[in-house]
Formats: C-alpha cells, structure tokens, sequence
C-alpha cells in the first residue's frame, strides 16, 4: 500500500461505493459530500424501499455508510464542496469550500455526484405538477410510502384511484432529453406494488409508452404487479391532466386500443427522469472533463471501459454518467474505484 | 501488493475485465479459459459490431485482450477448465483438466463464465429455426454482417425485406424464462441498422412487445434506426411462420392496430435471449454456488452488491448472473475484482 490518495466526490449509493473500492484494495481515500450527510438521493429524498428487493432504503444504505466510516482508510468530509482544481504533479491540487475548507491533494479523482428528478413543471405536456395538489411526483409518492400515510394532498384522504404518468421528462426532444431514464418503469412499478399493499382497496394504472422491465425486472416486479397485485398497464399517452371538481380528468390516447380516453383519478404520479444534478454539473466544469449533449458526464471509452472521461485522472460512476439502477451505480462505482487507483499508483515511487 | 492470487474463470468481456482490475490493483490473477482462444462470445460467434457504438467487436476484443495478456500479474490458461474445487486454507484448491492440468491455489475466485444464445428450437410458437433455412438467429446475422454478406440461406440472394421477431426464450413462462433478456432489442436494432448501411433497399422491420432501449440507446440507437434508416417498427405478437414457396409468411398480431397480420418475408431474424452457459451451470455446481430458479448464478446480496454469490470467496460478474450488457458486464467484473482482492488480502500476512 502506498501513499497515494483517491478522492471521490458525493456520498450516494455510487460515491460510497466507489469509496469502499478505493479502500477495500488498499488506498487512501477522502470522501467529499456537499450535503451534512451521506446517503445521497436515497435518503435526501426520503426513498421507502428499494428496487427490486424491497429492502428499507434507511437500512440499505445505513449498512454502505457504516462500511465507510468505520473503515480506517477512508476520511469523510461532510458540507464539503470541490471549488477548483489544479494540476499537482501527476494529480490534482483541489481547493475545498464549506466544512472541510482547505486544500487536498489528490492522485485520482472519482466523480459521483449523481442526478436529480426532472423538474416537472418543464414539462411541455399539460400535467398541472404546480397547479394541481394532487398531481404528484414518484420522489413525492416515495415519501408518502415511507410514512405509511399516502393521501390526497388536497383533502388528507386515502386515494380510491391512482395513475402513474410514465416518460415525464424522459424521451421528450422537445424538452432536450431524447434518452430514456432506464429505471423510472420499474420505480413506478415498485411504488404501485407498494400502494396496493398499503391501500389494497386502492384501484392503480399505470399509463406507459414501452415498458421498460429489462432483466429480471420483469420477473421480480413486473410480473407480481399484474398478478399479485393486479396493478393495470394501459399503453396510452396522456396530454392533458385537468382537475373537474375534486378530482383529477385525465385525457390521452389508449393506444392498444386506438381510441381517445378520458379517466378521473384521485392522485395521479408523475414518472419523472433524471438529469445531471447540480453537483454533476458544477463538477464537470470544475474538472474540466467532456459532458454530453444532456449535461451529463461523457464516459469517453465506453461501452468497454464505462468510467473514464475526457481526462486523465478523473473517473465518473453511477448516475454521473446518465440514467442508471442502483446495480449499476454500485457496479461503476468500482469500476472507477480500480482506474482511479491504478492511476494514483502508477505515478508513485515505488515502495512509497 | 502480497502473494494472493485471484483465479478468474471465462475469457469473455467479464472475464477479461475481471482480470484486468485483479491486475490493476496489485495481485496476481489466473485467468482460466476452457475455449483455445480468448475474447468469449463476441470473438467464439462473430460478433461484427459492439452496442451501442459500433466499433469492430475483434478490435474492441483485441484491445481488451492485450490488456490482460501483456501484463505480467496476469497468467492465461487456454483450453482449461476448472474441474473441482477443495477448501485449502482460506482459500481453495482447484484442479484443472484440459492443457493447463494440474491443481492451483487461489484466494479468491471470479466466475465470468456468461450466457448462452437461447435455442430457438425449444420456442413453443412455431418459428421454424431448424425448418427452414431463410430463419436464423441474432447471431447468424451478426456473422453475415461481419462478412458484409447478408443473404438468404436458401439460395444465396440478398434479402428484399426482412423482419426481426423479439423476445424468442424472453419473457415466456411456458418455456420458464420469465425474466427479459435485456439486449436483444438494442441488438436487434443496432443489426436493422447494420442491415440498411449494407443493404440500402432492404425493408426492415422489427415485431416486438415493449421496444426495450434503455438510456442511451434510446437516443444512441432507436431514433436513428426510425428517423435515419427507416426501420420500421411494428408493436405485434408473431405466432407463426410458414414457408410460402420461396417466400417465408409471417403471421400474428398487430396489437396497436388490434388486428390479425400477415405478412411475407425474405429473412426472419429471431432476437434470442440469455440463458446460463453451460460453463456457468458446471461451475455453479463445481463452487457449490446458489443459482437462480433459471439456472444464474444468485446474486447473494443484491442490489447494492452485485458480486457476492451464496459462498464466501466466490463472486461472479457479468451474464453468468443474468442477462447483461457489455457495460454491466465489465463493470460487474472490477466490481467482482475489488471484492475478491479484498477478499485474498483478508487472508495474507502482514507484510506478504
């Protein structure tokens, strides 16, 4: 083990990941988190379970940050932003704002600064996310399951009727987002299963374009949602939500059936996309490394090496790099972890 | 760096990946191959073109290859297989057959031993693969594609129309493949597209449930093969097909027209899915490893451990768990990596 260090930048699923990697084959590592926690969007916004296997997202990654923090190569700086970076020999002269200020020298960068939902109030379509209490978000859904208390914001009542808007913000050239948000099909899925266990008397749909259950998704999810839970998929695009008393008209298209459809809900869920996070953008200006056309981190040597980026030395993993599952985060996140480090040792003396 | 050694098992992108990263970090890695040649399913069934971004699948192979083969950590045994296994220590004691015979100590292992096309004669519809000639597989047409000679078996003449039918062994309860196998709709499209570079009046359709093109390739591949190469995609079931003198009839469903189709073809492509190699079945037995009810290996703690099967010092990367992606493949395999190293270190004395 030499002397070198690693640094990675946010504290989510991927950051924590790559984290332990970095440390598991023996390299210091400094892990820099803007918010006062870890967890990441997880638990910044209030996830219930995780997909596929329901596990407590508290628990989940309760257990990824005690194997962090309680691990002796790895130093945790919480409130604690990258401001700029300098070339330091081989590697980089970061200055850090907030909690953790001053400068950190770094042989390897990862960046896991992950995404954030899609503002559904950008959305082109007529959905009424601001005007409307009860049209909500999947994070807003999440929460509400997490609490056991799902209800229409409007009156504090359990919903008879709920529909999930899939695609919002997500294969839309018209919003600048062409890609598909890969994980938004099986988080919708997820949260029906979990309204009709909390609710069973609560009637759910799910209006979709494709949907997009690739793996075992379809199996672990996909197929209990209609079977078991008797959640209902109707392939249709909706145009129009509108309230009409106190409840919801949904308007659109039923495309298996090629007829204009008109139904009231009580709540009806947005499947919101994910973008680059603020931090994703901020850090890939900082590093000065390539971003696609979406804002996103480019994976300059993909689909073979999946993290590093335009330039030597800095790695991205997880969401950083666009829309992807939590297997994936962690997976890249290691990935990064093994460049970083072979990057960071192939510049020190040896025996160091 | 100590005197661990990690033995990684399958020569595929997961494999070579794997052993790559075992490499990277400092430790000594075996990588064990049954076949006499590396590279696994892209080089073993000529794979023309990677997904999402085209490169030549032998450059992009031979990269990887030269990777691991000039590094020095790293020792290959082609036409070797691994054919038991013995606890030794903290680690297990291997014996090979084949060219690299003899026993073999290794801390930790890494089975990357991948998929198998499905056999499309165990369809239950009646898709005619072993019948008729002007019926192939995903993989026949990747190899016509390589030769830029995409005929028509039964009498050597390009194809005037073709269609691709999806999930043939995906999705099937029948025949016990619930799960998706996640690629075929991006390699399906990615080949539609290589047909129309190849073939310019070739019509190309693609019949399919839930067009699955996650992410990027939503943007990368699907709205090119529709806005830049015309392919055309049809939302249908295919029950049957027939030979029709020497036309090949193609019938079943239009879902989104609702109405029974018919249709004739030249060349029917049938996008196969995933199932568990046999070198994935033998080893799951040989390291006594839980596998799915579908025969992959269980990913023990998933999702936020993609790596860790049911027996300590055992992990497994790549398709050998499930359907995957180049991507996921080689970035479960650093993954699978970090955790083996770690796992090897664990075990050394200090200072070894």
């Amino acid at each position: 083990m030499g002397s070198e260090r690693v640094v990675v930048i946010g504290g989510g699923p991927a950051g924590l990941a790559a984290a332990a990697a970095v440390a598991d084959v023996g390299s210091a590592v400094t892990l820099v988190e803007w918010a006062p926690f870890l967890g990441g969007t997880p638990i910044a916004e209030n996830y219930a379970a995780l997909t596929p296997n329901m596990e407590s997202a508290e628990v989940a990654m309760g257990r990824m940050i005690d194997r962090v923090t309680s691990n002796e190569l790895v130093d945790v700086r919480l409130g604690s932003q990258v401001a700029a970076c300098e070339p330091d020999g081989h590697g980089f002269r970061l200055e850090l704002s907030g909690d953790g200020a001053g400068p950190l020298h770094a042989d390897a960068v990862v960046v896991a600064t992950g995404f954030q939902h899609f503002d559904p109030g950008r959305e082109t379509q007529m959905y009424g996310y601001y005007e409307f209490p009860d049209v909500v978000a999947l994070q807003d859904l999440e929460a509400m399951l997490k609490d056991h208390h799902v209800v229409r914001p409007s009156n504090g009542q359990p919903p008879e009727r709920i529909c999930f808007v899939q695609c919002v913000g997500s294969r839309d050239r018209q919003i600048g987002n062409e890609y598909c948000s890969k994980v938004c099909c099986g988080i919708a899925s997820k949260e029906a299963i979990e309204v009709r266990q909390q609710l069973p008397d609560c009637k759910v749909f799910i209006f979709y374009i494709d949907m997009r259950m690739y793996g075992y998704w379809e199996n672990q999810i996909y197929w209990p949602a209609q079977e078991q839970y008797h959640v209902q998929y109707v392939k249709g695009i909706i145009t129009e939500v509108l309230q009409k008393g106190d409840k919801l008209l949904v308007r659109g298209e039923d495309t298996t059936m090629g007829r204009p459809m008109e139904v009231t809900m009580d709540l009806v869920v947005l499947s919101v996309g994910m973008e680059p996070s603020l931090g994703t953008r901020l850090m890939a200006k900082t590093f000065g490394v390539a971003q696609n056309k979406y804002g996103f981190i480019d994976a300059a040597h993909a689909p073979l090496d999946t993290v590093s980026t335009s330039r030597p030395g800095i790695f991205a993993c997880g969401a950083a790099l666009g829309p992807a599952d939590l297997e994936d985060s962690v997976s890249s996140a290691a990935a990064a972890a093994v460049r970083a480090v072979a990057h960071a040792r192939s510049h020190q003396p040896v025996g160091a």
